[in-house]
């Protein structure tokens, strides 16, 4: 594999600065979603822990450098997940976090974010427009910019997904890999190319909001004016550059599903597995339904993280 | 403590023969709830594994000891919960499961049994005459009868929640324990009152299916003729007095809930937790709805396992 901005080492580095709450998540084969999707499935749910997504693994090297070096203040544009993650690892370590969301983000993820001390700043616009403001306020205040997918412990933090599922899991055929920002995409992809390399690593995004997956079948940066997708988690515009290039590298293949796809994957979750997903967690469901023949009879593991990142990996 | 049938020794034993897939489960604080109970609640969830319940612990070391005995099949009464996890660590041992339930219990559960290879036969009447049942086919069979709650393995594998409780918390005032037919109560309890003897052991169950509680209260067995209670997962009708013995040993209360209260805690733990719990794991959060005053200003944990049992801890 070429180099990606990632090393295995650092990410098994940060797995020792990450809290264990966010660790070792459960990995386990739900049999009573496969009648419904025609393929051996398992799930490592990212949910059961105090910000309910993967994302706490990134903000907690983040902070934790911070904290190293004596930073007073964070702020990050978010749509409810990286800020909750990026509140709850700045409160214990007494930094002083802002979190910079669209006025239209889940009002249930922002009344978290406040509940965890952090300052909220609300923008008219999207999270493209978040992010811009976000990144004005660093400028403004001189204080540290998180960029989820662009800053390396965010990969680093996602990545350690990567470590569990390749140190604890049986061999499997392929990972399917929620793709939004892409710091999951390729903090996972990284590993499991790296330690498991014959695994295939499908990355999925929704149709409404394909800017990174048509970035990734041209291999070059392509935006979008707007998105439309029930799937806020994973509702960028503007691929980061550096994102595309590690993709590029880690990526078999990267698909886009429907939204009637993904809602009917959150069903299945709810009814099959008693799991309650947020919609970017069911993408990795979604694109087993539409393309069942393609995971027909494999042995097939799936990963959802109900506020990021649903996995599917077909076992061997 | 005067000794229970329980010893901490063997409970670590039981660790070592269980699947990693149902051990270390998540625990953590759950912020999102505590408004609406009035103090600090943790959560230890059990339901993120194959058999979506905690019973997969105690059929663990069961189905562990048979196939060290060269045992070929076993048999056990089930509301649901201990039958799909019967089935799944026999199943993995090439034992022939049977499995004797209620026609009226929950159809998805008994449908999971049937999905699991195990035998499973149906009978009119409520868990006490499937229990009945279950005996006699042991009887005629000359085969092993797995007793939930009798059996000290089953009590081994659930006092295993309590180690990961007490070796991974912060030190907590209170554990809430869903009570049914004594394993969990007593085998988390055991473990609590061993190593961590300060904390109070409080086990909850429904008003509408109190034989248990009424006979921790007595010191003597009382049984009752029916049940009438959404908590399926915990109606029974004639406690085990060695089980009694053991509680009233480890409890230091037993307190009963209504319906309403139940019904509450699982909206409570859908809408704010995002967790889908059956009635027997909202018993927890249901006590302390019921008695927010005694609960409140401690730091409380509680531990939900969507399939049996809420445990709710005070930490200081």
């Amino acid at each position: 594999m070429q180099e990606t901005r990632l090393d295995t080492a650092r990410i098994r580095a940060a797995r020792r600065v990450i809290d264990p709450v966010f660790l070792d998540t459960p990995l386990y084969r739900c049999e009573a979603l496969e009648p419904g999707l025609g393929c051996t499935v398992s799930v490592k749910l990212e949910t059961a822990n105090p910000v309910r997504s993967f994302k706490g693994r990134g903000t907690e090297v983040v902070a934790s450098l911070l904290a190293d070096n004596a930073s007073r203040a964070a702020v990050c544009a978010s749509a409810g997940n990286l800020g909750q993650a990026l509140a709850w690892s700045g409160r214990g370590r007494g930094l002083d976090i802002t979190v910079v969301a669209s006025r239209s983000a889940t009002r249930a993820k922002l009344d978290r974010i406040r509940a965890l001390d952090a300052g909220l700043e609300l923008v008219d616009g999207d999270h493209e427009v978040a992010r811009e403001r976000a990144a004005a306020i660093a400028r403004y205040d001189g204080i540290r910019l998180v960029e989820d997918s662009l800053d390396i412990e965010t990969c680093e933090g996602a990545a350690t997904i990567g470590l569990e599922l390749v140190d604890t899991a049986p061999s499997f055929d392929a990972v399917l890999i929620a793709l939004g920002g892409g710091a999951l995409a390729t903090g996972v992809g990284h590993v499991v190319k790296a330690l498991a390399p014959e695994v295939e690593v499908i990355c999925v995004q929704p149709l409404g909001a394909p800017a990174l997956t048509h970035s990734w079948r041209r291999r070059r940066v392509v935006t979008t004016d707007s998105t439309d997708t029930i799937a806020d988690g994973v509702a960028g515009r503007r691929p980061i550059p550096a994102v595309l290039d590690d993709l590029l590298l880690v990526a078999d293949d990267a698909v886009l599903v429907q939204e009637a796809s993904i809602t009917a994957g959150m069903r299945m979750l709810l009814d099959h597995a008693g799991l309650v997903v947020e919609p970017s967690a069911a993408l990795g469901i979604a694109a087993i339904l539409e393309d069942r023949d393609r995971f027909a009879h494999r042995w097939v593991e799936r990963r959802p993280t109900a506020t990021a990142a649903p996995t599917a990996t077909g076992r061997r």
